[in-house]
């Protein structure tokens, strides 16, 4: 694990039989929707799906018992994530600008806290037609599997 | 079920094969920190250790197949709750206002967007000595061990 790659806000737990190392995490907000410690990366490692779309990983890869992960991604204008499906749930919290999701035949707008839950099944695109960024947490089972493309 | 508990941002997905029945559902943000379709809690059930704080469980207790649940909580000024340890984690992210969080021996602020991963077996209180609604989201496991009050 590499420790330099951390904020400073990171300290030992009091009760060290119950977690085996594991160290509570402050992650600072910080302007322009990065946090302290946190790392931008791409959507996806490969694919021409995508478009102007990027990811954080706050919490969840860092072998936490956590049974979940929360990933914050943002659209920027005229951007767009994969037409896909699969068999794990999203759930979805717009928490910068405003954006929208194609679901199915279906296309639902989004603003600040919104909070969608996407069944499994449904096919989904998220996308910004809007001028300024579209950002929002997606949380998701950290066990599940790979999406297929949905072809249009 | 109780169906009619719930707004009417529902709706079917398409690949039926996969989802026993779930359903799409957006919670649409509305004025004062409430989401169409879920309901405001108490905090807990029972106990006298917590004061002027509420819940709102927006995903995770409607037979999805989620391993976690997102919380909302909200803590009045002047409110605190309980102070406690437990294994599980919590994932807290500050999205109303600005609170503080006592972690054993340490107190940390909480703005807007701040994300703060509790370690397990860490005693932990959040409270809010302002004078504004400190609102936070708390994401846990689905399956977790029951919390241990810590006497002060």
């Amino acid at each position: 694990m590499k420790r330099n790659f951390y904020s400073s806000c990171e300290w030992p737990t009091e009760k060290k039989s119950l977690n085996r190392g594991l160290r509570n995490r402050l992650f600072k907000f910080k302007k322009e929707y990065r946090w302290t410690g946190i790392k931008i990366e791409k959507y996806k490692a490969e694919g021409d799906d995508f478009e102007g779309i990027i990811r954080q990983v706050l919490v969840g890869n860092r072998g936490e018992n956590l049974h979940f992960h929360l990933r914050y991604f943002e659209i920027s204008p005229g951007g767009y994530s994969s037409y896909e499906y699969h068999r794990h749930e999203h759930v979805v919290v717009c928490i910068r600008g405003r954006g929208r999701v194609k679901l199915g035949k279906r296309t639902i707008d989004m603003n600040f806290l919104d909070t969608l839950y996407i069944a499994p099944g449904t096919p989904h695109r998220l996308y910004n037609p809007y001028n300024e960024p579209f950002g929002f947490f997606c949380i998701v089972n950290a066990e599940r599997d790979r999406p297929e493309k949905v072809k249009i």
